[in-house]
């Protein structure tokens, strides 16, 4: 069917992220307020104590019980998955120490990725972590669809313990680390939280990573595409990509401050040890965001070049109704003109008149065809 | 009705905000003139007075009464709607004791965000508020309409109180802040005016999201309809977007200014324990200002996915167009040909001379839409 | 009359700031060299002294007459209109010992604004000042027409005098502050000539607001035009605006660095108590910063949106044209078809022949047209 | 044949730099692990240890055999091509006391160019070279196509050693400082191995410019093309040549901050000597830097030149097809007019009716020509 | 001739500087390498000694005349034409110490703008020199041709020498800082070389100024020309001067950076003296850069003005034949069906059915054209 589908170019975009976060505030509430949400699932809290000897690790912990392993020997990782238990946030709060706006930022993922000290024993980091689609890369943003998802993790550094809070969905990504404390007789159990901390951030940029590679496989499919094809679905998928772009580079950039900021910080919490770890992590994390900015301006290349392209399809559209036209109205005008009815038409009458005639249009044609030629624009 | 409408595209824009702001200054008038407006309305003047103990409330009180609090115990805030009674503010300034740059300051409202410290015991804290429209978020921004206003609050910070000056119409905006004066037990009142001062930025800052929520949520709105039906309207309202962002922004990074100022600045007037809860606030200014950032960059990809969209169509018309003109012409010829009145045409007598004819028709068109498929126009 | 003048889209277009400024400078002439100028008028040479018991004003003095006040009690400021007559710069320059460099950028007026300590003793202050047109704003800037000058005024600041340089033409932009001197009991005739400085610096940055509402308000008129009328002639004011911005961007900017340095200096000749209202000047002046960027953007965002709204306009007027030769081409084609002249066609002597062609070309044409309508081109 | 290869603008597009390099890492690896993989080649280790006196070369020892050079007297320069050998490069790193993060770095090819110091010994230091085609510039990126790779290169400079790591195809890129080891009496074999670092820094920058050459000439190519015949392949070509600016100056700017730390560097590695030599490879490297921003906006402004003479051609074939259709359409009205078949048409019968008609029609195209002439349409 | 010459839009572009100036240099060479060049012609040496009291000046020197002046009282300024002949160089850089990095520099004429010091007593300091060319400015950039030359300068200060190096063709723009040598009583010879270093920098910008007064009136030329007539040639031009500022721009911006470093550099080699009249150079620079942006921003508009004037005429081009064909092809449909051959078409017979169909077709004619009116396409 000739152009089928013109009226709708692309039917609805896909499930994307949103440019402003729904935050439900309301104005003028005073800092510190735990937003209680009556009905919500109580927190998964797991604890893992660790040292160079040994381990343990205890799967579903009451926040009370986390809150009683403050100040026991060893590191001490206190994992929270889940923001909206307000009352277990609270219970550790009390227990570790945390400040009002530390607990309130916690039951809030609105949060910009910060590095803010709390006095001399406490880091209170915020970050954003890229969760990349499961499918195949090639069907990921096929359609400008995005199936990666952006959540929150936040953490505390106090001088033995580590303590980190997660949306709810995201619990298996540190999955690699507990292995790690599980099994390594290593660096990680013979390191303070500082070091987990390093581990944990790492496997988080570690997924910007995986989560670019995706977008910079469908732009590269793009390139291909828009030298093929330059359809409307290839602009929705290139204005898809790019407005995904946009909004990564919006929890990528922050980080990099963080970490600039972890790796400047004097605080005795981060031993020099670690900060070499965390120098490397800094480097992956600069690598993401020249990343993100060479990707957006492949991107906005294509969009010039689909824009071109188009016209150029237009000029050569064009063109042939030009040729068309300009070679049929001047033979038609002929026949047409022979087509009248005058009485008194004397070539009408004439032997050879048709042949003529016939003779004529062939030649104009051929005039006509030798200018296009000539013009090049045949 | 084909394309009705399509001599007035849009009709005339809605309320915006200004590009410059209406000064109605004389060059060179000397400065701390204070500009006395005959007829302007006397300020509306309410008084708090408080401390962990209680609180003392005057809903309106005169420039006198207000002026006579100088020096009370406890915290004095001194809240100000009105900014052209020249007379009330000249009274309070020298009551106060506030330069006359700054009594000059708080008769106009087209201050720029700004913080200035005069000495050691004053700060002035010139804000802009974005005072979101209260309609359905669905219809805020149909059709490029804008339904908040910008409105200019400044501050004076004092040892122990704090002035506050608003344009006439944002009086309510502060209740949120006045009931926890009354009601808390907590913070508020236990600390100083510096925290007060806080805790009003901090609804400003709110607002910011509210209102960046409303365009946020009109912009994702559109991006769905730049897809399904690119009309001028379309346009207009994305223009219209676009054109409120870069006002917004323009009141959102001095702000960010502001803030940094306050945070790095060493006078004894912000308490350490204050800083902190002004790092927060910072730290969703910040947030805000890379929301309008973000939000811009998606419309500015919007305006050219608009442009290629109608490019692309105007391409897929002129297929059409060419495609039938192509198939038609040559045909009309060809009749028009056998059309002719000659007497001697010797295909026009004999037999099957019509069918024949009609049968080269049938031909060339079948050609040319073959000559049309394998080049994928239809 | 169809499309009249389309031969010339906008005439010629207006007055207009050159892009760079004519020296008529010889490379290699040594530095400090006065350009003499045969036939320039002599400078017009007014002198005030006051201090805050009294002041003298004496109108129109030779350059002798102004360099024997050097040293008078009080404060003295030499006000000199004219820039070309270097006879009149040389003799002030020996009397106020004016390094070379600056007597010879006295007599140019192409300096980029700039400020330079010549020693403990001397400032020297170059400014360029944007005179609004006079008259009303609505005609000002329309078919791209800008009626603003910018002209350059300079400074030389002493520990008891101030020296102003004009071009020509702006003598009357100080009157104001000739008479705060005249009449004034306050503050400027007890401040030093730092605060003098300050006041005339104020009214021309006052004079880039009323320059920058003028072009504000032109800008805000072609966005509503923009909407409705789509002409070149509003491309070109578009962009004889934008350019005008452009311009006027390269005199404002670096009038902020001078202003930001004129605060940092630690120069003994600005006190404490005149930095405070250069403060003032400043924030004005950030703000004249913040509304030129603004104003570009918006200007920016019009030309794309002219851009898009043509491209659709062609695409409207495209769409007419395909629908009409879509309906009426093979309309024709057929009555032509009926047209031939051949001796054996059936269908012409049926005897409803004639109808049943009528009834197809009917069907035809509502086929065709149920077809558009589906595709939302009608 | 009219507009032949239409349906496929350009083909495939060539080979290209990735986007994303494919790191194949697992989130949550431990860091310092390094990848075994199975069935890598072994490492091509050579060996250089000179001194002014003299130089030992052996062009292919064992891990073991290169570990055990450590603390030989003279200059130690190991160079290690084929970043797959995990084993050997343990074994150096244990030799040599490499940090574990280096040792990981060194077995994966998609690092940032980065220097970072490892205590007072030892500088660990990441480049990428542009390893330019080897075919004739003339045809390396016509039709897009990009012939160069980029590889990476990595450095430890110790005291007395250098150790250098390549990819497994730059091998002989090194070749001109090899024979400056085995012939010169000069420089080279007199200064420590930071002067070596130098050298081959110098050897990499060397070739970022005959990269940049080649893409240089293929834009100035273009810049003709695009005047004498803006088609699709061209705007291919640019788009490609872009796509490698883009992606080259990712490459190219972090090597200008690596180059810079090093001239800061208060590292007692590096000599002063040597550093009058860096700063020499820096301005070469800031070079490198303009030229690529040069020559990307020089392509950005061919882009905006394709589009901008598309859409000229576009106008010029309207114009065409305009002034045909003006002039014949009413042409061939007048013409079909006389060949209806009414009984009663007077002017059929008159004697020079046929005449006058064809005169008529002649004037209306004198008038139609005269009409376009005036407006400069033809 | 319609249309002529579409074929080729501009013809060859003119002469323009290369994008990447080609070194000819073989990667890998040891620093300090002179590129002996077989058959260059050799240098042109001149020597100036001035002081106060006198001077002494000898046109043509050999290398070894000039070296044998190290040491001579007064102020020496060896001034070298032609960087090939590296013999002459190298016996220059052995009399008066050159670092091998200088004298391997001096052969070469690709330095990027840059200043550095040699110890305490050496200043080597590389600029480029904008030549413009000597025809009317009506002409020179008329079809973006450009007849400016950018040429290298280098200079080596010392403490009582200034040695310059020149490409071969520059020789006489020097010639009137040596007439103020030879003429001058005054600053220039009884200053240092410091000072003469100055007044040749000031020269060089000098001649900046020239050039872009040039570009600065081609540009305003061609905003006239945008709204009279938008050509391919036109564009040409605009795109033309809009690369030659782009590449004017990348040596204008580092010559700031050189004099900024010479401004804040505590070498003993430049007096404070000398140092206000370099300041002044460092302004002019300024202003130089600010004038090469405010003519690339110029341009950049209009190259959006001319893409959108050319739209807008595409517009107006396919109004005019929508309008006809609107007007037209109805008609024709008309009067090809009364020019069917059936024998049963009752109209054809009536009295006045020609007459109706006439009128028919006048009131066709009129409703098409009110519909257009109404919509305001003609």
């Amino acid at each position: 069917m000739l152009l089928r589908g013109a009226g709708r170019l692309l039917g609805v975009p896909p499930r994307r992220a949103r440019l402003v976060e729904r935050r439900g505030t309301q104005a003028g509430v005073p800092p510190g307020t735990l937003r209680e949400q009556p009905g919500a699932q109580p927190a998964v809290i797991e604890a893992f104590r660790y040292s160079a000897e040994g381990f343990e690790e205890r799967a579903s912990v009451s926040a009370d019980e986390a809150a009683a392993l403050v100040g026991a020997p060893g590191v001490t990782w206190i994992n929270v998955d889940g923001h909206r238990d307000a009352a277990a946030i609270r219970r550790l709060g009390e227990a570790f120490g945390l400040h009002p706006l530390v607990q309130e930022d916690l039951t809030s993922t609105h949060q910009r990725p910060k590095l803010e000290p709390y006095g001399e024993r406490q880091l209170f980091v915020v970050v954003k972590m890229a969760n990349p689609g499961s499918g195949p890369a090639e069907d990921a943003y096929a359609g400008g669809q995005c199936d990666h998802d952006i959540e929150q993790v936040a953490f505390v550094l106090g001088p033995d313990y580590l303590l980190s809070f997660q949306e709810d969905a995201v619990g298996d990504v540190f999955d690699p680390v507990r292995d790690r404390i599980r099994a390594e007789a290593g660096r990680l159990r013979s390191f303070g939280p500082d070091y987990l901390l390093y581990a944990l951030l790492d496997v988080i940029v570690d997924h910007y990573f995986i989560t670019l590679e995706r977008i910079g496989d469908a732009t590269e499919r793009m390139e291909v595409e828009v030298f093929e094809n330059p359809t409307p679905k290839l602009l929705g998928t290139v204005q898809a990509l790019r407005r995904e772009v946009v909004v990564l580079r919006r929890v990528i950039w922050p980080l990099r401050e963080v970490l600039a900021a972890l790796l400047r910080d004097e605080s005795p919490l981060i031993s020099d040890r670690t900060r070499l770890y965390l120098r490397d992590v800094y480097d992956h994390q600069i690598q993401a965001v020249d990343t993100v900015e060479t990707i957006r301006d492949v991107l906005d290349g294509l969009v010039d070049h689909y824009l071109s392209a188009v016209s150029y399809r237009t000029n050569e559209v064009m063109r042939v109704l030009t040729v068309v036209g300009t070679i049929f109205l001047p033979l038609t005008l002929i026949t047409s003109c022979y087509g009248m009815n005058f009485d008194h038409m004397p070539e009408l009458h004439t032997r050879y008149g048709y042949f003529v005639v016939v003779g004529v249009m062939v030649a104009v044609t051929v005039g006509i065809l030798g200018y296009f030629r000539r013009r090049r624009w045949i």
